[in-house]
């Protein structure tokens, strides 16, 4: 088999990127390793910068997320009891975000890939990506219960950060980056309408929460709680009753309950792999590089990464010069390490250390305060939510 | 002895308090335990807030610095030998600040309260503050080989972070918030004048360094050192190749050398305690808090805490209602948690901590990049720099 980019991974990083490559007229393969249903299913990430919103219509998949999709104003910080809303539009000049999930987003650009795309294989797990420093990179796979190959022009790993492409890159020729956090998210779906209408992120000294939504029915909640915890171990009412306790507020507003559906526990991660390109092998989305989630930026860098090369490659069909793809990896990674450093001071604004001294529970206040106070940090962080610019 | 306010303390937090309210017609006499050559030679921090000079303009004590003082627009940051200048009144609506040695407020107001005040007495050291709680505080002090005791109506503890004053405060009533560094600050005086006209915080892998100044023929320097250095072990030629590694450039900008007249090596620390004020006893400056010097925001603080002092017994005299008083530790610990934010982040945004991941150094940078890059994260540096409002 040969394509001109085999691309690894059917996550939204590999969909999206198979899409803009279909628009551009150049073709594709992509791999996926997991069955539809599942990649269907795979809970993630929901909030889309403006960008990635207008990076899926420009792309013709955005019908269904301006029908069902969230556009959101703003969020809500909590903290010491008090409410303080972030008015996006004001701040920004007008930006505001899409919630919208990851699985509704996998969901119309596999439909679109299937209808109009090229092939599209589930159950062929990439094995391998061989001779990536070469000009006619390849992907082994198995596929069916045979292993095969795939022949590239160009080979994009979207296969997130347990894939394969990476290792594909000498570990002479990368330096990687990293940081784990002592805490987790222990994530619910329940069957209730939100109890906000925008998000609401709590500083609590019992630990982060958040309070967020898949739709007007159904909300989506987590708690902050030790790394390793395990999910079962916290029953419906002790999940509920704690939420409770870290959105209190001094007003009457209250936390509306209802049937869980799903809890999951979510580790926290900053990671950067640099290169994020070895000579035709790119890496882009988690595959290169994970934050924690407080930022909602995971989706929207594996984004910015596709849109990124796919500006690259027409530009080197369409004008010969490699310029752009050989830029690759310093334009994606200025804008993930600006990512990297928002999810980080998203995270230790918002979240408890265990063992945090009361010097830093103080200096967390006093940083809310002043982006409470202070249009100039009001605006930083307003920015850097609704997203830095692509490329 | 008696008096309205016992000043214990006569660095610029006691003296501008005394002027203060000697202007406002309310007596006050100032003990200090050093001899006037020491307070009139001891260096510290250089640097006056928009609002710490319009302060000391209107108690009259702005003549000399008005004269002699460098009035500065902006500061350069410099990292990855690319060079960025913030450019404060530009960001922030005409604000500046004024580069005016604090040994020089300190000669400014000594001469006034000796000419004008009341009494001021050196080598006065204060040995306790008794009834703090009640309506009528006394110091015990030893002077001239006697012991006495000055009865006041208040008392005001300007006795730095040593001193007796703070330990007048149960520690039951008390919450210290503490955070020490792992590195401090060599600092040098050279006879040469600045090798720039505004000052430039450079962060380099090999540690922080701060080029600013004392006059046009004076240079203050500062390097980053392991905490507890002897500054005796660094040569001066020494001194002089590191400071040129740091501030390293990729244009041909370059470091004027001189006689070095000082060397010194200050510990970095931030410290609040809470509350700043027992009874009829207030504390300012540092007896109540410490910043590390990268925010440049000891001395203002210090202004600030007895300007909010004075207008609040200003108040209390005029109205009878001690609202005022009553308020100062909550009016003051609001901006001084600001001030510790801004210093802890200028701090960790510039220094390399020993045993830093490349993750964190990484981080640096992206900081560094988005103030560089965003005019809301400029200004809030601007903002905090120039200082925050008063009260």
């Amino acid at each position: 088999m040969r394509t001109t980019v085999g691309i690894i991974g059917a996550g939204p990083a590999g969909l999206l990127l198979a899409r803009l490559l279909h628009n551009a007229g150049i073709d594709s393969v992509v791999l996926e390793s997991r069955d539809r249903a599942y990649v269907e299913r795979r809970q993630r990430a929901g909030i889309l910068e403006q960008g990635t919103a207008d990076v899926l219509r420009a792309a013709g998949a955005g019908e269904r997320m301006d029908r069902e999709g969230l556009r959101h104003d703003g969020i809500e910080l909590r903290f010491d009891r008090t409410r303080h809303r972030v008015d996006f539009p004001a701040l920004t000049g007008g930006r505001s975000v899409m919630v919208y999930a990851q699985t509704e987003v996998c969901k119309d650009l596999i439909a679109l890939q299937l209808r109009e795309g090229g092939p599209l294989l589930f159950e062929a797990e990439a094995l391998a990506v061989e001779d990536a420093g070469t000009d006619t990179p390849r992907i082994r796979f198995r596929h069916e219960g045979r292993e095969d190959v795939l022949e590239c022009s160009y080979v994009v790993g979207c296969d997130g950060f347990w894939g394969v492409a990476r290792k594909a890159i000498p570990a002479g020729l990368t330096q990687v980056f990293e940081r784990t956090y002592p805490f987790g998210w222990l994530g619910i779906l329940a069957d209730v309408p939100p109890s906000h209408d925008e998000l609401v992120y709590a500083r609590h000294e019992r630990g982060f929460a958040l309070l967020s939504m898949r739709s007007p029915a159904v909300s989506r909640l987590y708690l902050q709680v030790p790394d390793g915890t395990d999910p079962g171990a916290w029953g419906d009412d002790e999940i509920w009753d704690e939420l409770e306790r870290r959105f209190e507020t001094a007003d009457d507003w209250y936390l509306q309950r209802g049937p869980i559906t799903q809890k999951t526990v979510t580790p926290m991660r900053s990671y950067v792999h640099e290169p994020m390109r070895h000579g035709r092998l790119f890496l882009a989305g988690d595959a290169a590089h994970i934050v924690p989630p407080t930022g909602a930026k995971g989706l929207n860098l594996a984004a910015g990464d596709v849109v990124t090369f796919a500006r690259a490659l027409v530009h080197q069909q369409e004008t010969g010069s490699p310029e752009l793809l050989d830029a690759y990896s310093r334009t994606c990674l200025r804008r993930v390490w600006q990512a990297e450093r928002f999810s980080y001071d998203m995270t230790t604004l918002l979240h408890r250390a265990p063992g945090a001294t009361a010097f830093e529970d103080r200096l967390q206040l006093a940083r809310l305060e002043r982006i409470a106070s202070s249009r100039a940090a009001e605006t930083d962080l307003a920015e850097a939510y609704t997203g830095f610019p692509f490329g």
